[in-house]
């Protein structure tokens, strides 16, 4: 009996268990859907929670606000209400009286068009201004470019917001949809692409917010997403109208603006009722019109917006007009300041001026404060749950999580474990970047830094006029230093191949390796010089280099080539312009090889005896604590990123190539120089706690078992090395 | 006819001048006068502005969660509305139906009870908190020892909110009114001082809200203020829950906690009704019930909190209870969850466990966020206006305020000249810190630094046993990080001499002549030695300097004593322990004197080579760019603060000191060592900028020009020493 029971116990789990995934599949497609609880599909749903309760008489207030204001801005004599007879069109009227309200764990769609380095980081600025506010799950539906959705994919991934979806959309492939249309404003082709939308985005989707990568939330979006409820049947974009005189046509003379109800409407915030717009069949009216007005407009100045508006003076029924605080706009020569100057709530900022932030307005100070605020905010501090919600797939695997739950707080290692377990927050090619042409024998030059050494970058550029992939570990309002530090360098603006990536700071420790492996993952040559960023490479390294890949055949040879390394304790160095001067500085004293006071057995292998008189590369023995600056091929081993802080985390990587029998070939011409600094923190955390290096010790011994397990008794040499020492 | 129509114009000038004067005391004195626009003194005022009509249904609804929560937690059964047969008293109903609310520019008050460094970096993220959600003028009344006084009063004054007022109450003129209670809660003598603050505060103060330091703001606290209206007549303190079982008694066997309804309410978040409490002789009142149950209890373990609740069990009409998501209580074994776990608006988090952030908790990642977005938030962005309510005192002086708006932002010296212009946010004595005790001959070490020479700071207490003074140039997140380093470190935890003085970072260049304006005016010393932070003193350098300021009686005579300077380009120096050691490694070109290869002029006319051989002090004069570190009485002449970045920030000051006559007495047996490090960032800018440098040269002028007029042709010298070179 008690096997056939538990078979049938089985099999009505099994079925629960289907039932689930279903349901759970449901919600992924689903707009209406609660995440983690079902609720009443809106739009007048009572019981709210506490705090939601703000709805009905701000609804009204609302309202009143609204036809006031529209009336005080001369708009209102034009309303389609009181013209075009329609019987069901109700100005900002909401159609149902009772309370409408967006439910605990209500899911809330968003959609940016983002395309580029530069709109990428506009965006997590803004991202970060909704999560603040937010009380709600939310699915963010982007449409990108390649470089877009290479940015993002990784920043959202390494972000792990509970609570957060993501949905990547093809931008090219949305292109053809628009590129018929002549346009001059300079959005380019991605601001025409919301008008592709409700196309473009699942046809499950029955709803979404349509934003600017410029606007930035000071409220809940959730605020916003309510207003919905309150769209009449016929009703289908919600939009704030426009805060400039542009669609009246008096700005200049001949200004010819295209037609628009009165002031016209502000496209950078949109609720767009996809379900409705399918069913009015939106792509033929927008696309008419268009046509239509291109006979005499010959493009659009201010992308979709135009067409927006011709659409939208053609059927006056189709739109919700919004509260002005949903849309400031800081436009040149705005008339924001009637709408903010009353209002104690302010909703959303639009940068909607060319100059952005630089825009003059006699309170710019308070709005780029606000800014500002997200701009800097530590992203990490979002990755906060929402009680009683789902959280999605976004959350970091439940092994970290478990992991990390399972250190004991009391281990003196712990700040090493932690490190490792943290998964860092990334945003690749965080400035503009191009790729270097694919060349068989191309070199990247590999290296990470922290603010510190922010001064080495224009010297670095100086030295090598190659392709480099740089990993920088910086909090958000570092990230803003170095961006205006880089913007404000000649040096740095004029290099397109160099690409900086940003790795977020958590936890005590320097995360050495683990930036190593994000700049070598986005090495795009064949090849990568692993180097750090306190060496300047001789000025012919890059050509000798390629030139050296190419002699000796590396893409047949197992190999890492190593590059000699010295060091100066001068702050000013004439840095050595041949092998010849090199050595005469040497012989000098003004330069040493590298760690020659403090460290020699790291570099001893390289033979710097045999250097000075070799004319052609030769190969060098691994030994104990070796770790050269050395090039080998992108597809190397990775670092181990257990290595944090200071100690041993390159000589892990040596000896690992070693034991995937790389050859070590030292180049006779190449050589780098180590410039002077203070100690950095975790050096001076080495020397003086007896702690960190015991936990160092309890990591190598980790590595080496781990070696062992994956090479066999070929390792066993490192660990007999070590212990020789 | 025009003359005598003019007087009468400026008569009616000046009466009107009078009587805005007159209003604004008036403002200052009153709690229920809203600043900047006169409004209706509320409860039930109405037409209340968008945004505030949330107000009707969240306090049914309120009510009606709160009458829920009572119930649930089995509290109600004993609710004196039901028990006392008391008509009046209206438990959690609003008195009169209509909206309560807050005006939109009406000024509410704040009172919390601060002592000591600790506590005083807690009160502004409290205040930050507060001040990021707030809509409304602000004044905080602060009851402060000396300590936090000091601390506090400089930082308001220097962060300089908008509508934000502050004043101060003497904390030891108020402890002879609680010294009598004995106390056993960490919060000593300090939590009992709450009782008095009916007393304490002005008596035309009528309302305030009284907050722990230990307090998050989640929230905009006119919501909170707001529940003032909803008191019955005879309610007077406002109060949460307690979210433990404390009060129950049934903790562990023979707990006995003081008396209290049910489970007893916490007094970290507090709605006084000042007016009605002095009213209802509160301060008999209290008195009275702690006399009484201190026959039998002995102490207060919970200082205050244990009294209002004996008074809140003898009196039980007094409170009104508010919502549990005010005062979220985040101790050890907390039934908060039960609170937060529901409410999706979060209200304010209370860390009253003595582990503070370290309490266990399954959700405390969640709530350590939201209070490490406050701590690491940027304090200079919480400068924004209220739109529409007058400024108050707090702000930046016009002048100051008219200056930075006439600069033109394209001209090149403009960063510059604002960052000469802005006003630092400054934190004194960040750590504890206790003043030396005086003595005629004492000698405080004054540097600045940045968070990249945080490593110095170790090495610095090793060389310099006596007091320092260093200011700290920090955003707001590096302050935190300078604080866990600081806990962090034994050698900089062991003492209490050092003060650190938070300077908040503002704007791109490093404001070092304003940085060491703060450490020398916090030195306590008659005498101060005016160095670098990368300088390491020789061991003997606080005794040698002590006993030659008595020796050469520095009280009687205008001289400023010389340390000579050398430098070592090693990361490693065997720190010489005498003059000898140091002249064998200057021999053996271990050690240079200061800045010999790349500036010798800053220090030659220390004259090393008479130095080599002197066995007593020497007088040399001063020269054009002589820039030695020098020991000079307190209240020397302060730095010149137009001197930004790099160059020339010293040289001035030497300048100065020579212009007032000091003379120059170099010490035989003083030296300091500067360790190597990298050039910092300012540096880098000053060599590749040519505008930089053109800026540099103007700031000189301009400050010959200003030597000119305050010494007359005494000052000519120095312009012609600058000509010839």
């Amino acid at each position: 009996m008690l096997p056939r029971g538990r078979g049938r116990l089985k099999a009505l789990g099994a079925g629960l268990l289907l039932l689930l995934l279903l349901l759970s599949g449901l919600y992924l497609l689903s707009g209406d859907l609660a995440y983690g609880r079902l609720l009443l599909p809106s739009p007048c749903s009572r019981g709210a929670p506490a705090g939601l309760g703000a709805q009905v008489r701000a609804v009204e207030e609302e309202n009143r606000q609204l036809r006031e204001e529209l009336r005080r801005w001369g708009a209102l004599g034009r309303l389609p209400s009181e013209r075009s007879g329609e019987r069901d069109v109700t100005w900002g009227r909401t159609a149902c009286s009772q309370q409408p309200t967006v439910g605990k764990c209500e899911l809330l769609h968003v959609a940016i068009v983002c395309a580029g380095h530069n709109s990428s980081r506009d965006v997590v600025t803004l991202v970060k201004s909704i999560l603040f506010h937010r009380k709600n799950p939310l699915h963010f539906h982007l449409v990108t470019d390649g470089v877009a959705r290479n940015i993002l994919e990784t920043l959202f991934h390494t972000w792990m917001v509970p609570s957060v979806f993501i949905s990547f959309y093809d931008a090219d492939e949305l292109k053809p949809e628009v590129a018929w249309i002549p346009n001059k404003h300079y959005s380019g082709i991605y601001g025409l692409l919301k008008l592709t939308l409700p196309r473009a985005l699942p046809p499950t989707l029955a709803r979404v917010i349509v934003l600017d990568t410029d606007i930035t939330f000071a409220s809940d979006i959730a605020d916003l997403w309510a207003v919905f409820a309150r769209f009449s049947d016929k009703q289908v974009i919600g939009l704030v109208e426009n805060q400039s005189d542009w669609y009246l046509g008096n700005l200049w003379k001949n200004h010819r603006p295209w037609p628009a109800l009165g002031r016209g409407f502000n496209t950078g915030v949109i609720l767009l009722h996809l379900e409705r717009l399918r069913q009015v069949r939106w792509e033929q009216m927008w696309r008419l019109t268009a046509e239509q007005e291109l006979l005499t407009m010959l493009a659009t100045s201010l992308a979709d917006q135009d067409i927006f508006n011709a659409v939208i003076k053609q059927y006056p029924w189709l739109v919700y007009p919004l509260l002005c605080s949903w849309n400031v706009q800081l436009s040149d020569h705005t008339r924001a300041e009637q709408c903010y100057s009353e209002v104690s709530d302010l909703k959303v900022i639009h940068w909607n001026s060319p100059k952005k932030l630089g825009v003059k307005n006699k309170h710019v100070e308070f709005f780029r404060n606000l800014y500002l605020t997200f701009l800097e905010y530590d992203g990490n501090l979002l990755r906060r749950e929402l009680f009683g919600c789902i959280s999605g797939p976004q959350t970091e695997p439940s092994q970290t999580r478990q992991a990390l739950v399972e250190l004991e707080e009391d281990d003196a290692c712990y700040e090493f474990r932690q490190q490792k377990l943290t998964v860092h927050r990334v945003h690749l090619t965080f400035l503009p970047y191009e790729p270097p042409a694919p060349h068989p024998h191309d070199v990247t030059l590999v290296a990470q830094l922290s603010m510190d050494r922010l001064q080495m970058l224009e010297a670095l550029c100086r030295h090598w006029p190659g392709p480099m992939s740089l990993a920088l570990y910086l909090s958000d309002a570092e990230a803003q230093q170095f961006l205006h530090f880089a913007q404000a360098s000649e040096v740095l603006s004029a290099r397109r191949d160099v690409a900086y990536h940003i790795v977020y700071r958590e936890g005590p420790l320097y995360p050495v390796n683990l930036l190593r492996n994000v700049a070598l993952g986005q090495a795009h040559t064949p090849y990568v010089f692993l180097s750090d960023i306190d060496f300047l490479p001789a000025y012919s390294l890059y050509d000798y280099l390629r030139t050296s890949i190419k002699e000796l055949s590396l893409a047949t040879r197992k190999a890492a080539l190593v590059v000699p390394a010295f060091e100066t304790l001068r702050y000013r160095l004439s840095f050595p312009t041949s092998k010849t001067e090199l050595l005469s500085l040497l012989d000098a004293g003004s330069l040493y090889t590298f760690r020659y006071h403090v460290w020699p057995r790291g570099h001893e292998p390289t033979d710097y005896a045999r250097w000075r008189e070799a004319q052609a590369p030769y190969r060098v023995e691994w030994a104990a604590d070796y770790e050269p600056y050395v090039v080998v091929p992108r597809d190397c081993p990775r670092y181990d990123p257990r290595f944090v802080g200071f100690g041993w985390n390159k000589v892990a990587h040596i000896m690992e190539l070693d034991a995937q029998e790389y050859e070590f070939l030292v180049l006779p011409e190449a050589f780098a120089i180590h410039l002077p600094h203070a100690p950095s923190l975790d050096i001076s955390r080495f020397r003086s706690s007896p702690t960190y290096r015991l936990c160092l010790r309890t990591l190598k011994d980790e590595f080496h078992q781990d070696l062992s397990r994956r090479y066999g008794s070929a390792a066993l040499k490192y660990l007999t090395a070590q212990r020789q020492l």
